[in-house]
């Protein structure tokens, strides 16, 4: 297991609570104490941690964090399956597999779509990207990170794929909700008296996003139940409002500005899905 | 009931399926052909509507809207209760009161915390505010309107600030779905490949928006699960990812800008709900 961040830690608890005894690295010694007490081995580099076992997790921080650390492990990678966790774009995805490859190593490119409390527990969810055998061969032992592990395609980037547009989805959503709760603070609510009417909002959404996906893959948008031009009055409100609490509004601006582009574009009437066709700037 | 856009007429439909007889008014005539079916009568002035029943609902696209249909029933108000159900900042919450308690009516400020077809169901939710008496002398008849009918104060805007809060999230995330759409699409991936995973979202939501509101009512953000650090790396990724594909980022880029505001504070290691104090930018 090479990384051991607050991902790192939660994967290789996962992996000692199945019964492995997983070798661990961190660039920075020391991160993980209570997982060495639990019978974890601590490797001094990370070309000694790949030695230790036919299976490499390495989950860090970025694309380049990635880089670096393959290249230190370098040959010891050879003969070894590599699944690559680390959270990364399409692209940056098959450079680092193809640097993995070049080093002799089979590769799984994954992406993990839950947060840390989820992992080694039924709700966690892993896609994988790669050769369909090695995937195959490893499926068993990724089961003990999460309870839905699948394989997504065999483009390295396809991973990488799925978890971006999924991050865009997730920050933006935690940046919204954050934001509103500084919003609600600034009138005179507390987080606590505002956090059970947000939970409406999970409680809609798998209908609104099934329903808006079904128009976006049809390139239909019909206006019926909430236009592009309610959104704007309502996005506008809500950012007069924030602007006169002295708060940023710089997520609220771009969104009526994207908003208020579908508008001009003379869709108004049109239902909210059509945004993700304004969000689009190529000409088609 | 003034105003029958979307949400106008999922209202006067509740009202005809819970057995009331309402009197309809909307400033472009001919929007409910299939309520005045259903037994609707029609008004051809807001006044008249009004004239024709003790509780008048009123419902349209933003402030301004509602301020001249007020200023339309005039007079007509005197000694009705009217229910202002139109989304508003809190300030104009309590404009829109006045005025209408200015012409003698006694005034609900309320706000739909729900979308259309949750109207006339039981998980629909509506707050309230203004005087507890006149709360309690119609809280039976809202309960046509919605499931949850809740009063939230007396002071005219604290619906409206429940409002304003959770439409900030409600349209961040909506956003953030619908350019999530337009990123996956860009990456080869069917809307209909994508929602699925997106389903995740909305199972996580629920701990995580209670973890978060705790840490902000305290003020502490402890680091264990995800970073302040980590968000700016995966946030960076995906806006680039976007740029590649020539979608807008401008909601991304707002994102990024404010956790980036949070590192230069040094708050790198710190939970991701240590935003909420970022987004406010007021000295404290
Ligand atoms: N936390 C979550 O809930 C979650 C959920 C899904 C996916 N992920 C993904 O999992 C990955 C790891 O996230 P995380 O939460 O564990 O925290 P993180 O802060 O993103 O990553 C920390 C890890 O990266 C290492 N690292 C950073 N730069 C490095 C470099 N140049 N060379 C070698 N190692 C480097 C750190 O080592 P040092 O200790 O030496 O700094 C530490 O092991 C990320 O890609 C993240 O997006 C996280
Ligand atoms: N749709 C939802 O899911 C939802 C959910 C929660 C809250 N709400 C709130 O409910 C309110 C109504 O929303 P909606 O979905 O029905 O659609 P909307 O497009 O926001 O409002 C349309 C209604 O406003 C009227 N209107 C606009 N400008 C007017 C003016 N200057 N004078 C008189 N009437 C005017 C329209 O009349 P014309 O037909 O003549 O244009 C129509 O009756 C909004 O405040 C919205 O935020 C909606």
């Amino acid at each position: 297991m090479l990384g051991l961040g607050p991902m790192g830690r939660a994967l290789a608890a996962a992996l000692l609570a199945a019964g492995y005894s997983p070798t661990l690295w961190n660039r920075t010694p020391g991160r993980a104490p209570g997982l060495a007490e639990r019978g974890a081995r601590t490797a001094v580099s990370a070309a000694e941690a790949v030695a230790a076992s036919p299976l490499v997790l390495l989950c860090v921080r970025d694309a380049t964090a990635a880089r670096a650390v393959l290249d230190a492990a370098g040959p010891a990678l050879d003969g070894r399956t590599l699944v690559n966790l680390t959270s990364v774009s399409p692209e940056e995805a098959r450079r680092n597999a193809d640097l993995a490859a070049g080093y002799g190593a089979q590769v799984l490119s994954a992406a993990i779509l839950s947060p840390t409390p989820t992992i080694g527990q039924p709700r966690g969810v892993i896609v994988c990207s790669g050769e369909e055998a090695v995937f195959r061969a490893h499926r068993g032992d990724l089961g003990a990170l999460a309870g839905t592990v699948d394989h997504v395609g065999t483009d390295p980037g396809r991973a990488a794929a799925y978890d971006t547009a999924l991050l865009d989805l997730f920050w933006t959503t935690a940046h919204g909700y954050l934001h509103a709760l500084a919003l609600a603070r600034a009138e005179g609510l507390s987080a606590a008296e505002f956090a059970p009417y947000a939970h409406g909002l999970p409680r809609m959404l798998p209908a609104l996003m099934d329903d808006w996906a079904r128009r976006v893959d049809e390139g239909r948008h019909p206006g019926e139940r909430a236009t592009v031009a309610s959104a704007a009055a309502g996005l506008a409100h809500v950012a007069r409002t924030a602007r006169g609490h002295g708060l940023d509004t710089g997520v609220l601006d771009a969104a009526l500005a994207l908003t208020e582009r579908a508008l001009a574009a003379g869709r108004g009437a049109e239902g909210v899905s059509a945004l993700t066709e304004t969000a689009d700037r190529r000409d088609r």
